[in-house]
Formats: structure tokens, C-alpha cells, sequence
């Protein structure tokens, strides 16, 4: 039995990255990475985490079904041993056995929620790449254009629309950001309060087991001496009022995490939250505007879009006009 | 997300006994139920629980593996972003999810100390089940020998083989009530201190990800808008260096379990214990007194055994020769 601290050495450097060409045999061929290689590049990770996730989530599922058929039956193994003390510490030691499984089961569910929510951060991912995409295709065109014919009058068509779909992107991008940092702070807020629980639970229900213990008289008889009386039947049976009592009470002590998201309700980003709370497929469905609203304002970010800045005023309708089209598809 | 108190109705009875008949479907065929029924009777019950527990184990080793996978996972997803806050706090969240899932390891490898000890009872019950039956067919034989032929002298023979199968018999069950109430209050000790280590340092490190999760501004952009830039990596850095510290500083907390199991070291059932110890096979193998060592007391238990008390001074030598010759066989 080991009471170390354990703190592995390759997590010393307080990072995986700086490790990671020392891991031969990261990649290996699977189903899950086959599946992953057919969604966008931009979703590919989080899919496949996502996956992982589902993997960890059934051995929780698992661990709490067996740690519940245990229990039992090592309730029906005290008995059968005709040993006064033995059949009922085993029988109460199996009812608070039977609800530390009950707890990995709860915290099983408890990391779907947070799946659910790396979920709506993958879709958003998903829906972002074709923005990307058609951004890319026509800046090419454009580019291949100019060099072969320099004087083409689909030149100012393309640069429209690429004005458009810079905007489209733009908006887009900002959707992306707005979703992967709310839903991953909401998602990761959902994960520890999570291990906090369980593990306060199961402390609770794991130290009033130890209490049985105390009751089980375990110095040894010699052949033929009887064992003396077992007296400790009410002492048992308060243990597992008391244990009822303090799980009864438990309540969350974790500080709540901090969130700017909430305010987003209003915007354009807050209306994407909750279009892609309701989306939970892995296809590539835009999550756009809604029907109606309009982004307040589509100013571009750095210097790889100038032709918008000029264009701004003019083009906002149009690109919300595209987003919503697309988004109803 | 719940934060309910969750103790299911079905064990409000405080025991599982009394809801047996209402489990319909409680026996389902399986490879571990045939399996059970080559075991002795007697050490049936336990051989399917430390099954079970194998596979229990088994899912948290599934879970921690999954976990540290998952970890690293979502530090290159973060990576990939782009997004430097995301990218930092990722990273940093992946190494203490990382550690979460080391402690899953280590709880199942405290859980493989606790199911070795559940065998060693397994073992002694095993070995006691021939000493039963031994018992009960010559006890068997004398009473058709009484009503067939009740003059044969063979019945003064079969009452000896009696009194040594009773003698017998007698050390057995003494070494399985001192085995069984020993290694069993120490299996949930380590069992039930191994779940209060995994929670306390799990909750250490779940508290430090949630510091993690609010240097992550959620707050939303409109489109075109830049981020704040990131301020908070030197902070995140040392939130893994306090969840270092802190994982490295616990001790256990929980009171030892009173145990009068030490003092058999110098008595018949200490050395039974010890070579229970060595002996984790399933085989019928009889533990028994050691060369040289005589049971100090053979003095009989109940009514079912009266010849001995009269033989007891007589037999009992031959007793612990016949006990000898059977171990070391």
C-alpha cells in the first residue's frame, strides 16, 4: 500500500507540450482516428477528445455497476459465513459500498454534462471551417485571376465576394471565440465541481465505513473458544443513519467560477449559445445569427482584410443577410 | 448538472437482505458463475466477489488511462487554437487532469492490495472445506455402520478417525474466524482509506483547475473586436506549482483501525496467517499448523463433538500430527 504523493516526472515541466516529441507512439491507427480524419480540420481534436471522453465515461459507469453488485454481494457472503458480527458489519459495510458506487455513477452523468458542452464548442468548430474555406477559395481565384487576366471585369465580382465572405468569416471567428471560451470555462467548471463532489461524498460515506470496522473484534481465538457476543448491532445501524445524514447535508462548498457569458444573452454571440446548445450532431451545420438579428458591428480584426474596412457600412446587411440564409439551410 | 443528495430508496432499509426476493433476474448465467460453481461451497461467495472486483479495478484503471489520454488531448487542442489564453490555461488544466487521473491508478492499485487480502480468506475457506467433509462422511459412516452391523468392531476405529477429523476440524474453523475477522478489517482498511486518498488529493487538485478556469476571460467580442491580451500565465504557472505543493504535502488523515490481530503472530492462527500470505492460488491446499507446532488447545465448541472431551488430552498430539502431515502433503 503506498501513501506517496505521487506527481509524475514527465508532468514536471508543467506542460505536455515541451515532452512531446519524446512520445514515439502517440499516434496510433484506430477507428477513432479514422473517423476523426473525416471531420473538418478545425473540429478534428475535440472530436476525437470527445470520443475519449465517452471511453472515460463508460468505465466510470462501469466501476459504480460493479462496485454495487459487490456490495451486495458481499452482504450475502457475510451471511452465509454464520458469524453474528462479520454478516452484519458486511451488510452495513455493503450499504455504503453499494452508495460510493451510486456516487461514480452520479459523476459519470455529471461528465456528460461537460461532454455536452465540448460538444457545442466542437459544432461551433465545425460550422466555422467553411467560412474559412470560401474566404481561402476566392482570395485564390482572385490571386490566379490577376496573373492570367489582370484586366477582367470578374475581378470587382470576386473582390465583392470576397468582401462578403470575409465578412461572413469575421463573424464567424468571433462566434468561435465567444463559444470556446464560455462553453470550456462552463464545461471545466462542470468537470472539477464534479471530482469535488464525488470525492467529498464518498470521504463521508468511506470514514463512516471505517467506523464499522471498528465494531469487527478481530483478536484471535484459539481452537474451540467462542467468540465473544457481538454487541455493536445499534452502534452499526446508527453509523448508517449518521452517514444518511451528512450525505443528506452536503452541499457545495467550490467557489462559483467567474463568467463574463453571462451578459451575452443580448448579443448576436449569446443567441449562438444557445442555437448551439440545441445542436448536438456532428454534422456540419452552420450555427448563425438567428433569423432577424444582425451583428452590432463586423469590424475586421488585423490587416489580412482591409478591403472591408472601407466597405463596412455597406456590406454589414448583406453579410448578415448571408449568415442567416446559411444558417436556415 | 445535479448537486442532489443522492441515497437510492432501495437501500433506505439499511440492509440489501431484505430486499433478496424482490431482485428478479439476480443469477444470470456467465463464465464467473460456472466458473464459481468448481469452487468449493464454502468459498464460493468470495471466489465471484474478488471476480468482480477484478473487473471494478479493471474500469478504473480504464478511467485513469482514459483521463491522462484525455489531458494531453486537450492541451493540443488548446494549442491549436491559436488563442493564447486558451492555449495557457488548456495546457495547464491538462496537467492537473493528468494528475486527476494518475490518483484513478494509484486508487486501483490500493484496490489490488485490498482484493489480495479478500483472497487470503478466500484461500483459508477453501481449505477448510475438506476438514467439513471429512468430518461429516465419517460421521456419516458410523451411523450406517450402527444400523447395519452395530457389534462391528470397525465402529471403535471409525469413532478415533472421528475425534482427529473433529480435532481437526476444530483448528480449521478457528483459523478461518481469525483469518476472516483479521484480513477482512484490513481489506476495507485499506479499501476505505484508499477512497479517502483519491478524494482528498483529487479535491486539491480539482481546486487549483477551478483558479485555472477563472484567469480565462469568457466575456464576448463583437466581431472585429481583438481579445484583452493575456496576462495570467505567470498566475497559471504558479497554480501548478501550489497543486505541487499541496499534492506533496498531504498525509492521511484518517484514523488508524483498531486491530487485536497483531497479537496472533506468536500463536497457531499467526502462523496460518502468514503462510495464507504466501498462498494465493484457488487450489484446495489445507493450511494448516506448521511443522512442530502444536495447537495449544483443542478443547471442543458446542455439543456436536462430545468424544472429544473426553479424548481430548489423548488425541490431542495425534491430532496435531495428523494436522502436520496433511500440510505438508
Amino acid at each position: 500500500m503506498r501513501w506517496r504523493t505521487h506527481f509524475p516526472s514527465r508532468n514536471r515541466s508543467l506542460s505536455f507540450r515541451s515532452k512531446k516529441d519524446s512520445a514515439p507512439g502517440r499516434y496510433r491507427f484506430s477507428i477513432g482516428t479514422f473517423r476523426g480524419l473525416q471531420q473538418p480540420e478545425l473540429s478534428r481534436k475535440l472530436f476525437k477528445l470527445i470520443k475519449a471522453e465517452n471511453t472515460a465515461i463508460g468505465a466510470y459507469e462501469s466501476a459504480g455497476r460493479e462496485r454495487v453488485s459487490i456490495a451486495s454481494q458481499l452482504s450475502d457472503w457475510g451471511e452465509s459465513t454464520e458469524d453474528e458480527a462479520v454478516s452484519d458489519i458486511s451488510d452495513k459495510l455493503g450499504v455504503l459500498l453499494a452508495e460510493i458506487g451510486e456516487q461514480e455513477d452520479l459523476f459519470a452523468q455529471s461528465l456528460e454534462d461537460y461532454r455536452g458542452l465540448l460538444k457545442q464548442i466542437r459544432n461551433t468548430e465545425t460550422s466555422v471551417q467553411p467560412t474559412r474555406d470560401q474566404r481561402a477559395k476566392i482570395t485564390d481565384e482572385i490571386q490566379k485571376l490577376k496573373y492570367k487576366e489582370p484586366t477582367s471585369t470578374k475581378l470587382v465580382t470576386l473582390e465583392q465576394e470576397l468582401v462578403r465572405a470575409e465578412a461572413q468569416n469575421l463573424v464567424a471567428e468571433a462566434q468561435l471565440t465567444n463559444v470556446t471560451r464560455s462553453k470550456l470555462k462552463e464545461a471545466f467548471d462542470i468537470h472539477t465541481a464534479a471530482v469535488i463532489e464525488r470525492a467529498e461524498k464518498q470521504i463521508i460515506l468511506a470514514r463512516h465505513a471505517r467506523r464499522l470496522l471498528n465494531f469487527l473484534d478481530d483478536s484471535p481465538i484459539v481452537p474451540g473458544d467462542p467468540r465473544l457476543a457481538y454487541e455493536h448491532s445499534a452502534e452499526a445501524k446508527q453509523v448508517l443513519e449518521d452517514a444518511e445524514i451528512d450525505l443528506r447535508s452536503w452541499e457545495r462548498t467550490v467557489e462559483p467560477i467567474s463568467s463574463g457569458a453571462a451578459a451575452t444573452k443580448e448579443t448576436p454571440d449569446g443567441i449562438l449559445a444557445t442555437a448551439a446548445e440545441e445542436s448536438d450532431a456532428g454534422g456540419a451545420e452552420i450555427v448563425g445569427e438567428g433569423p432577424g438579428r444582425e451583428p452590432r458591428d463586423i469590424s475586421p480584426i488585423g490587416e489580412d482584410a482591409p478591403s472591408i474596412k472601407q466597405e463596412k457600412e455597406a456590406i454589414a446587411p448583406e453579410a448578415s443577410g448571408a449568415l442567416q440564409a446559411e444558417s436556415q439551410a
